[in-house]
């Protein structure tokens, strides 16, 4: 799958996963407390006796306390924040983690729940020594209803792979971002990750059909329907979508997958006015409607840097603005049609000063990278 | 916009408000209290001096007392319920609402909020003497952004006088369902009304940008946001889709409006058996994709017992299912391209036995009734 947003969105899907990484002291980032000065609050400190204890519920191997392993967990994926942590307990199931999270409730030992740790803000890490739930072990799908598209699944899945997977059956996952590589589906959830295919499936308010999550006291929230029109009660899934663990730990999802798209088609466009970008945007979705997956743009700025810096060549001249669209849909060749039919109208109507449109994966790419 | 359920989604489009509609004693139906047998709870009793303070907040005629203007208040659309609510109250604004609310959370005395009372659930009316708080004149539309899509309105809007309003900006409500012509927005907001479009434009929960809402003692929550992709604090706003009324009382809406579709076609078909419906369900939406906007089906008996009572005529023979299939898209000629194509190729493969497929607003008419 293509995707159009190559610089904006900072590709992490081939960097490695926390425990891979090593780091030699002299690159350790501050310690978030002290750059930020923050005070630790009055949480339970952890000993012997609960690692132990957590060793019981999870057994050794996953409960990570050597503290060259437990680096990588304490620090975010752009090295500005790190915690303290001492301890990382990886789960496999959810009754694990409910047991987890009522004995630390009971302890008032603080928790940092931790998904795929790609997150840019800082908020995937400790602060001081938080004990670090990893969802990695929680990886399995649970099953998939190729006719509704609902995908019931592990928090801990990678959002690549649940990609893939799904693709098998001519569906796609509802959200698509940088980090698919290694950031996890509840990670999703919980941040409320918008991404590339927002403007096409909306945000995941509309798109998560059930979850389950562990409150932290331990108590098991289950909202784990795959109904679409499911409509009764209170919708307290919607809470646990952005809440970022603050409500409770997301365990279990089921998401709504759409029928995976034949045809991507691009058209690059240079533009004098931001006033003619805006009424593009509005004419795109009157003339490209159904089609309209992603809908982009920049200024000569922006391009000219990205032009210098990446030793690249523009495809258009020198423009104040420049769009890019993508169509995704069923039929190349009516998207084609419909995507140089758009770009000669608003040519015509002067919104459009030159403009490029393919089809081809290989010089879509080149014009991606520069928006 | 054509509607392909006119027979399961009943029209109500072009029934009397309810101010309009005059009983007389002999068709009522029975009350509530007794045909279900439910014991009144402990409210408080209107009198005279909450009447009186409602006028000072409201005016004189925004305060209906008169026991035959108050009737069509107490009765639901399928007259199967029967309140006995003494004084329907019209608020303008929220702070009015607002007041309201306050007045009578103070007072103990219940309210029954009440849209455009097009419910057939009996929920929309009171069963005692629950104050009924009517939107009708909460109706303004407050602004319609026609580049986001953002419609910013207040509850008691009509939701087809809202779906005409967007047209004109080539726009249209994400959702449409039977009782349109009447219906509150406010209501469609509080009962989660799926309708028409879901399949196309999913839920409310994705559609719904922000509301307004009034708790019982009168505080306005304000998550009148009009952002697609907003992703601060909690979702709150979901709380008050879908709990009718329970959690608050919602006065104002912004919803996300789609870009109006310029074409519609339509495909009729006969199928053997429901395992190739629901496989053609699957197909559909991999070779339709992003232009499939209603999938229907529906077993011969239902069908000969629509042909028989409204003396129509199947334009296909005897099969055991029928389904129907609506699309809409910025292209007709792609459409009916890809939707005969869809046909041949099922054909073909035996999922469809016999088909039809039109974009002429009669012969769609005509299909629909079937369905």
């Amino acid at each position: 799958m293509f995707r159009p947003l190559s610089l904006l969105i900072i590709n992490i899907s081939k960097h490695n996963v926390a425990s891979q990484i090593k780091y030699s002291t002299a690159i350790l980032p501050r310690l978030s407390s002290e750059k930020y000065n923050i005070k630790r609050k009055s949480f339970g400190t952890i000993n012997e006796s609960d690692i132990n204890h957590f060793r019981s519920i999870l057994s050794e191997n996953r409960v990570i306390t050597d503290e060259s392993d437990v680096l990588p967990y304490n620090i975010d994926w752009i090295k500005n924040c790190r915690g303290q942590s001492k301890v990382v307990l990886k789960p496999k199931t959810t009754d694990e983690v409910s047991e987890v999270l009522s004995y630390c409730n009971s302890k008032k030992l603080a928790v940092c729940p931790q998904g795929g740790n790609t997150g840019l803000v800082g908020g995937s890490v400790p602060v001081f020594d938080e004990i670090v739930l990893n969802f990695s072990l929680m990886n399995k799908v649970i099953s998939l209803d190729d006719i509704s598209g609902a995908l019931v699944c592990e928090a801990g899945c990678v959002l690549e792979n649940l990609d893939n997977y799904v693709r098998q059956h001519n569906l796609i996952m509802p959200l698509d971002l940088g980090a698919k590589g290694s950031c996890h589906i509840g990670g999703n959830v919980s941040t409320n990750a918008g991404g590339l295919r927002l403007l096409r499936y909306g945000n995941l308010h509309g798109s998560i059909l059930g979850l389950e999550a562990v409150k932290a006291d331990g108590t098991v929230i289950d909202c784990l329907r795959t109904l679409k029109k499911d409509n009764t009660g209170y919708h307290l899934k919607h809470l646990f979508i952005g809440s970022e663990g603050t409500l409770g730990v997301v365990t279990k999802v089921a998401v709504h997958c759409p029928a995976v798209s034949k045809a991507v088609s691009l058209g690059y466009f240079g533009v004098n006015t931001f006033e003619d970008v805006l009424q593009l945007y509005r004419n795109a979705k009157i003339s490209l409607g159904e089609i309209l997956s992603a809908f982009e743009m920049a200024d000569n700025r922006a391009i000219c840097s990205t032009v210098k810096n990446l030793k690249l060549t523009n495809p258009l001249e020198d423009y104040p603005f420049y769009v890019l669209i993508e169509t995704s849909g069923c039929d190349e060749e009516h998207d084609s049609e419909k995507l140089n039919r758009f770009l000669s109208k608003e040519m015509e109507s002067g919104h459009i000063i030159d403009g490029t449109v393919t089809s081809e994966p290989a010089k879509m790419r080149v014009m991606a990278t520069f928006t």
